[in-house]
């Protein structure tokens, strides 16, 4: 056992601060790694800080994974639903506007997960990484497919996180047309480019956005509505092609519904066209906040 | 960053103390909050005391959340069952009378919450708080619809706590009929009284209890048992309309199973006679002990 | 309220280690009890050690808990499926194989439990106990109905703990045939022999089987993998009838999709044959490391 390492990271629990910014900036920590917060209110919680990205002080707030592309909003799928396509249900399980919290920082690739932070903290920029399913945390940032940040502060101008943006547009069934999505932001990339976005996702699905962006509650041409379009600025209506995240109805087809919407589509097809690539499919969502 | 105040926050993790009573007698704290306890056994965890209602001492150990009130036992209904209505699982998920934990103290309102103080505290006595849904913490007290407690020690009588309380009153289908209820203990109102009691449930409810108790483990016509009746004595035995939690099976309808029961039972007919009012209906049920 | 005990049993949250081992080399404590352990990476959890088990040093990293036996691949089959019987989920729920964690030491009678150590541990040995269903945890030791540990370094040779061990051989529907399980390890008993093993298991089981064993990735003669038989070496095929956890398809019936798998395959039958005994298949079945 490397002792001396063990105590270097126990330590790290006298650290009081609401979010890896702070520990970077009061502290000075400059590793990537595990870090304790603490709320406004007093709750506790271990996270991951990303201190190398563009400066660093980024805190993974959440990850959104696909446990079974198959399910059709079934257990697991705890960023859209539980129960089932219902349109009784529009908000579907609701935790992307709720204090609910789930999962843990070393398993963020293997199952979902949010923490307090996710509600708690008042940031300005996001940052994504999507790292392949399972992947051990001490290598994602190698192991990531994409990676990439925002840095126009757009979080000041919907209250500071994604708990208070999506009161603002909620992930919701029926909540309004596909002409209401939220906001879409452009993002710088650390790993990846326009091109490779545009591969991660279906043929079709390329001619209904623009690469280089991040947008939020995307709306369907059935009015469902979607969290994430990740890498992407939405101009068509079938966004549950490459949109994650949902509310708890998608009236095209129960089959849409889930974590990861209808990423597998038409794989099954020979010829998918509207499908997402395996690579996208199969890789958590990781949110930071900073 | 409110610096020192996280600091306050971060400190209370050094007191040592088995519930917010000892927390208040020990060390003084009249703060309401979150603070560490620790079982007799050693796990250690955070939640809240309410340091000031009739002296303070008050711990949270659980609370009851109804996800989706379409929802028949499915997924979330950890208060009931999650396997459907089943009469060869009379238990339920069985948590009134396990030690299974799940949830935290500042999503206690967001989802279902019990910590290890619900089998682990020996109390007294009994406060509930009905707080509207995803309610945030630091306004639970004055947002709550409904708060009462006890003040006659009945724990004293049944083991000190609903883990014990329920070992003698199992919650379980079939287990007696409706004559062999547990325990209807009165209760001193803190933010509501009778007149509202009644106006949370059906008008046809109000004919079957007494408002101004807690009623624990209630059994209805068809041998269904419920775990908790929140501000009421129970005369009648259709106890599926105002009372919540259950075992795994309801026998007249498997749209009764669920945390919240029938609360929703003839809410779509125009007239409902049966349903419990909205706002009972999409409030937390928050458990404390002294 | 014993102070001093609460004191002392918090104090232990100071220590730094990564297994009980640790724990009991570098602080030399010998009683059984929860301590505090911390991964690789500074995940820190808390869990039990068994100090006393042939000179002690036994990390809890996992149990098994059947919450419903008639339950099919439903919720909390954690570790087979809580997505149902399906071709199209060959892993099923994956955690035999993942960074997933869930449930706590003291609840680990009462739910499915794994913690960060069941990955992160690098280990020898095994120890296994069958606890009954919601025994407390300061008896889980005299109330076991079987307990054994193996003493032949095994682990060296897979990895060091599970986590690895599962990553060569997967609990993966259609990944081999009956002939292709994995390791079967000799065991010395702590509480219970060769007799008592044979009794556990149904009557036609015992001719499949020689006790005195732990066998890790079992197949089926329909290719569905379970992932420990208990107590046993397998020399037939029916492993349904005497294996635990699973992946995600049970091809000959849904009914022997779970975490225990078909131990109440016939027991309405009148005289079962198949069946494991109500006696094991009540018990959760918890896993340590040294």
């Amino acid at each position: 056992m490397d002792f001396e390492r063990l105590q270097k990271l126990s330590n790290r629990s006298t650290d009081i601060a609401r979010s890896c910014k702070d520990i970077r900036d009061i502290y000075g920590e400059k590793e990537d790694g595990l870090y304790y917060l603490t709320t406004a209110y007093g709750t506790k919680y271990q996270t991951f800080c990303d201190m190398t990205t563009a400066g660093g002080g980024w805190t993974l707030v959440a990850s959104v994974h696909e446990n079974s592309l198959p399910g059709r909003c079934t257990v697991g799928d705890r960023w859209s639903s539980q129960q089932g396509s219902n349109p009784d249900l529009p908000d579907g399980d609701g935790n992307w506007s709720n204090r609910n919290t789930f999962g843990t920082a070393e398993g963020a690739t293997s199952d979902d997960f949010k923490n307090p932070g996710y509600y708690d903290i008042l940031a300005e920029d996001m940052s994504v990484w999507h790292v392949p399913n399972n992947f051990p945390i001490e290598h994602w940032n190698l192991g990531a497919i994409l990676r990439y940040h925002t840095n126009n502060r757009f979080l000041r101008l919907y209250g500071g996180n994604l708990f208070y943006l999506f009161m603002r547009y909620p992930v919701r069934y029926n909540t309004g047309s596909c002409a209401d999505r939220g906001p879409a932001v452009p993002i710088v990339y650390d790993h990846g480019d326009k091109e490779l976005t545009n591969n991660l996702y279906g043929p079709n699905s390329r001619l209904e956005f623009d690469p280089g962006y991040i947008t939020f509650r995307a709306i369907n041409n059935e009015r469902a509505a979607m969290a994430i379009c990740s890498g992407v600025k939405t101009k068509g209506c079938n966004t549950e092609y490459y949109c994650i995240g949902g509310g708890g109805h998608f009236p095209e087809h129960s089959k849409q519904c889930g974590d990861f919407t209808a990423f597998d589509w038409d794989r099954n097809g020979g010829n998918p066209v509207w499908s997402a690539s395996k690579e996208i499919s199969e890789s958590a969502v990781l949110l930071f906040y900073r």
